[in-house]
């Protein structure tokens, strides 16, 4: 079949052939042979017969393909290659006719185009999912008082609940960096041919239609060098394993004794080889540490299209290992995320303890004198002040007496204790999106209802018109 | 001011300050304080003529800055403490009362988001400009033939509009990208206060609004914790860089002797300091060597934030010196690739010549095979074995007998020589998004229409009420 | 064994569990195994019929591996937890003493440390290879003359040899960067126990001597925390990748009938699925392609150790895919070039031709006037002129008139079609280093010296002592 | 001076200029044109009068350029053609002699092999004294007890000194690696000229002697189409940023409320805009910031040098941002890891509580078993059950009963309490490298040792035979 004279080396053939990662392109394959068999029944090149002849081969192909007993053969390069071998084994000469105005070019990227939508559209499923934990995991917590921190040090109190939606609204925007995938998925590839379009007038839009897809795209040299939409799954995956890293780093915080405001459940924890008393959360750990796993795949396949001239090159092979095991390693992640917040339990107390810590409420300190006119910069200074003597003299705020305000500023007066006994510092934040009670639940609700709204997206059913 | 007894350690200060970027946001702290000023006398934290005074402040600070005598001092840390203190040296302790209500940490996220959505909505502006250089080349060129190329070998034959165009549609999803980035940044921070939200009853969508937001963050905690609409731009920045380094290469490698396809303007070349007879296409090199220089801007920032707990870290501060480089890489690139473009000139003959390459119509033979009935893998096959013949005997395939054709396939007869010299494979190219030339000139009108409806989106213009 | 009461959850175990990749440090695990059971013997922990049943226990345990026979659990996490799992079942309760001062924080450190250990001896033995074939290459083809590129513009003719020894070199240095990894790996971790030492006085340099190591860790703290040496691997291997790709590229350049200097033999080729005359160079596509896949390994695995705080932490589980994968494509990459080398075909006449354009002897010309007293940069700037007279008028060098070189320069004359007839051009690069024929012979012998002195290091044997 | 009639474009001119980074080498540049010059006279191209004017004028242009007076002009390329052009003003004609037998190509290799040469000597001056300060931090905590941590949690006790030592190790190896880049720089590329040698016999080695060089690039094509250096320089960077992000996370850590180990002096801490009683640790967290941000330019230029042809591209241009930025931000994150460490105060009480977790005796308690002859597998599991009894009950270890520690195990007898309430879990990690204070001493020796021999690696002084 090739015009040479020599077999591969087998150095190369190791190098080259990609049947060991492709084969999961499977599915794809099969269905758009389907797609496209049909198209070109309709376009004259096949008869009736000749189509239903190679519908029924890609059928035995795909059962095979399932149920395991598909024979690959040590020579099949890649899994276009292998079906097609397979397929006319199957049904005899007819099967070389599939191959008729395509290319493996246009044929790969609708592969990976296929693949790339359908695992967007379930990585948005995989979200919402996670989101429906987060917002459960708020509600069950909402009035627990904890310190909201910057720098890592105690800043303000906030509730549980109002941290926890923190990332209610990562994985929202997530959600809409996945969708944007499928919009860039949306044009079908396939019809290119090798990169100039074909000899044949085919109907490239019924292929779209069979497919899924929602047209085509508008020129055949970008159809066959373009993986845009692989590097922007690898993207939105980036930035959505750095938010799970995010919630990693804080539960793996959170677990620590000295924290000590949360615990992984048992069947998320491991212990060690050495010391028994030891409850490790590796789940929050792994959680943490496949973020730069998946940055790199971006890196990398962005390095392997910078400077390639166009159109199709080899390089391009590189594009799947990639994207595989940045959609594996997502979804795993989001699995285990959405399962260790459904476990994990929070201490109260501990939370309380650490939300009660008097310096917190500095910031209102200095708003009370605001709202006594003192210009807010100033009160600031005062209320340092006011700081720095408690700690030089190892007391509380509260500790301090009234002459002690006093030499610090005359708009000081009890109502200074008020504000730091009556702990209600966390129901002042009264502003849009704050802390306070009565603005979580507003919160809440929104969440709800985007959640609500967000309809899942199609996935692949493998053969949108059987 | 602050609770500390020791000043800052000389290296501390340098590590820790961000004046010598971040000053760069001067003009969207102002107009957010101007917005936020407005704000707080709606709210009645200010009375009207505290609005004014600070007002009329905020317009002396930023001629200041305009001028370039705004006077900075040693001790300036960042840009927002830099304001506020001219400001207050300005107008009096009135200038003390503008922090009320806001922190730096909404502060600074909501003066990057503003930076980013200005600098996103130009790139999209500066994208269009170049889609419209392309396409004016393409028009130029509609008509002259050149080898396409995979794995850099020629492939089939095209035409250079077509191949052109292919960068067109490059550009079209990069523009895509950067208006998902103005969706990134349509929400106000500005509010969420240190974190937790502020004790005022602020107006949170009346400072959107004024600041041409959409809408504000739903949740104080993520408001200062988000840097994604950062990763997003550098993402969309890498991409886009990335096809800007094809084009480049592509340039570099038509600019060799051996290739001889163009020719950049002088006025885009450079010299040699020893080789006086040197015309090296260094700006089509520096586009082909800035796209890992973004792409690291994206890694890099994407480092600094996985792991990081809740809310704000210092290291967010990390933020800006990779979001300004890639603005001004891309930006810089995007000028001068249409530069570049506008000044090249093609070589049709030499274009021409290498397109007529007689071993890439071997995809027609074939086809002419299939017409006549033979499947396409077995009509692939008997290609092959011509091209070895016409190889291995040093000969072209047109110099091919009748007899040799015959002992291949029996279907081969007097039009294969008419299939090798009519040069009219570009033409059986129809398939839609095809080079046929009726297919190319379909894609131009298409191409023009997707022009003519893109609307340049707003840019910031420091003060949308004024 | 633990002290949990619940099960792990699946989700939980799929994501912890390292079995699937980590069981190819079994061969290093069981040689750790039995040195430490040794050293334990001396230590007085066992007694001699202890350490003869656990010995032959790992020894049964080995070819039980080595066979593809070891059964394997689900619940085997880890490699180190099924090896002592199988070895208690072989040799009973005894098994168990084996984890005596031991953890598997350190004992994972060493399994690694003598995985990179052993494939960087490995990668060395690979490129003094690869370094052979170049000189091999280089001796076929000392003096065909090529032009030299900057910018990928003709720049000075040189010898195909001397543009090929450029690769001996970059290898020769990458050999070196893999000593340096050996140097990295010289200090035994096992005997650091979970972190802090054991409570046993171990013999831990009696180990290391057993395995191969120089020396053992000063810090245990640091021995467990610290994946240093596989950064260290993965950026040789990045720095070794990035010459191998472009290498690659510029196979894949001069490959392209434009260049058309060489040829890779068919059995390092592939065609095409639709396009029955193509021959396209994957092999080198690929070579070139694998360069970011590597880089992106030691940015992955820089990034999971960014901001860990010590010791021990799961998410350092994570350095062995980074590592594996790069060692094997490494190691693939290495022998492809070697084999794809080996039987290339160059184009002595192509070189020929395009070393003979005239432009290229400008430099001589220039240096022609500087040895008659014109200063170099006056001197460039008159064959400027002339080659801008020659390029306007269409004509080569040698068609200008000795009136129009007397316009230029009073000391041009008729030395100067000499310079230009002569081709002497190459041999007049006498410098050290240069490409004049005398200094490449010199060169050559220099590379024969280093390689016949470069030891092969020593590689793991599984058991020193043995 | 060139054979272009048209002038460059502004845009392409502010994308080709490098002078504004690359005037950093002018030390550098001034140095190598001072060895050039005087080989050219040795070589008989330069006469003593022509020398003794370039030296002068070369003497001239230095003092302008530390004074700030050098003008630079707008049309300046790079720092090499302003050197010349100013060069050539002051000294007249000759001037233009200096760039014979020298090329742009390798006096920028050699410009910047001299400034990684003279930086890899100062990051290793700069790793000797930080080590010395950690040595000194160490010596004055020797003995006081910490928990040790893996996974976060409580693991077993160390002193605080052993804990800080593993940060001299990480540094040890740190300096190691930059010392391998003084190696990687030894050979100087000078003589090259544009690629193929020049056409004088010119003496490389006396060059290079001249400029501290150990030898001579061995391969023209080679030195003026490597880069590697700077590639190793940025892989030490990198991973010694990240030993510098593990102390800044430690020092994050250990400064929450929670932990409370450590506070950083007023003089490295900052307060907040709106929370009066905040004392950021600004500089830990952005020692842990600024390891993306290195790596991130490795990746970069690994990236630029990906695939690119032999030999000089203006892509390599790209070089020195990434390698300027890199030492700047290297230099003062060890400056201010110094500094920081030195201002630094633990707190011995919450130290020594957390170390005094009766749970992180588990290993010891187990060990306990292991010296009764109970296999240490076993021990560990009996071990993991107590604790399990211990923790449902609310309990500590110590606060369970003889009969349910034998319900457990009949080894464990009054000694169990011994072992709890002794605290000599630290002194009984006896082996080599274990946190024992006398294993702690010896390690003290040992590193004041490594110290002592660390000669600091001579640097640059812009002219060593002056």
């Amino acid at each position: 079949m090739s015009r040479f004279s020599q077999p591969q080396d087998p150095i190369f053939a190791q190098l080259n052939a990609s049947i060991s990662f492709d084969r999961r392109l499977a599915p794809y394959d099969v269905a758009q042979s389907r797609a496209h068999a049909r198209m070109l029944e309709r376009a004259g090149v096949l008869d009736e017969e000749e189509l239903a002849s190679l519908l029924g081969g890609l059928d035995s192909v795909q059962e095979e393909l399932e149920s395991g007993s598909f024979p690959f053969l040590p020579d099949d390069e890649d899994i276009h290659m292998a079906v097609e071998r397979r397929l006319t084994e199957i049904v005899g000469a007819v099967g070389g006719k599939l191959h008729t105005a395509r290319s493996r070019n246009d044929q790969v990227a609708t592969d990976v185009a296929l693949f790339t939508r359908d695992h967007a559209a379930r990585t948005v499923a995989d979200l919402r999912a996670l989101q429906a934990a987060v917002l459960e995991l708020a509600e069950r917590h909402i009035d627990w008082p904890m310190p909201g921190y910057t720098h890592l040090q105690r800043a303000q109190p906030i509730y549980l609940a109002h941290h926890v939606l923190a990332y209610f609204w990562m994985f929202e925007r997530d959600a809409r960096r996945f969708e944007h995938v499928l919009e860039a998925t949306a044009l079908l590839p396939l019809g290119a041919g090798a990169l100039a379009g074909v000899n044949f007038a085919t109907d490239r839009r019924f292929v779209a239609e069979q497919l899924g897809f929602e047209g085509v795209m508008p020129n055949s040299v970008d159809a066959v060098s373009n993986r845009d939409f692989v590097l922007d799954y690898l993207a939105a995956a980036t930035t959505c394993a750095t938010h799970l890293s995010r919630l990693g780093a804080e539960i793996v915080l959170w677990s620590s004794e000295e924290f000590g405001f949360c615990e992984v459940s048992d069947a998320w924890a491991s212990g060690s080889s050495i010391m028994p008393q030891k409850k490790n959360p590796d789940a929050a750990e792994l959680l943490r540490a496949k973020a730069p796993r998946v940055a790199a795949h971006f890196a990398a396949l962005a390095g392997v299209m910078h400077g390639l001239p166009l159109t199709y090159n080899k390089d391009m092979q590189e594009d799947k290992e990639h994207l595989f095991d940045a959609v594996d390693t997502l979804a795993l992640c989001l699995a285990a995320a959405r399962g260790m917040l459904t476990g994990i339990s929070f201490r109260q107390e501990r939370l309380a303890a650490a939300a009660s810590d008097e310096l917190i409420a500095a910031t209102d300190v200095a708003d009370l004198l605001v709202r006594r006119g003192v210009p807010f910069r100033q009160s600031h200074g005062v209320v340092a002040g006011l700081v720095r003597e408690a700690v030089q003299s190892g007391r509380k705020l509260s500790e301090l007496t009234r002459e002690e305000l006093e030499r610090h500023s005359d708009a000081l007066d009890g109502e200074f204790y008020e504000v730091l006994s009556q702990r209600s510092w966390l129901e002042s934040k009264v502003s849009e999106g704050g802390t306070a009670l009565a603005r979580v639940r507003e919160q809440l609700a929104y969440a709800h209802d985007k959640l609500a709204v967000a309809a899942a997206p199609a996935r692949f059913n493998g053969d949108q018109s059987a």
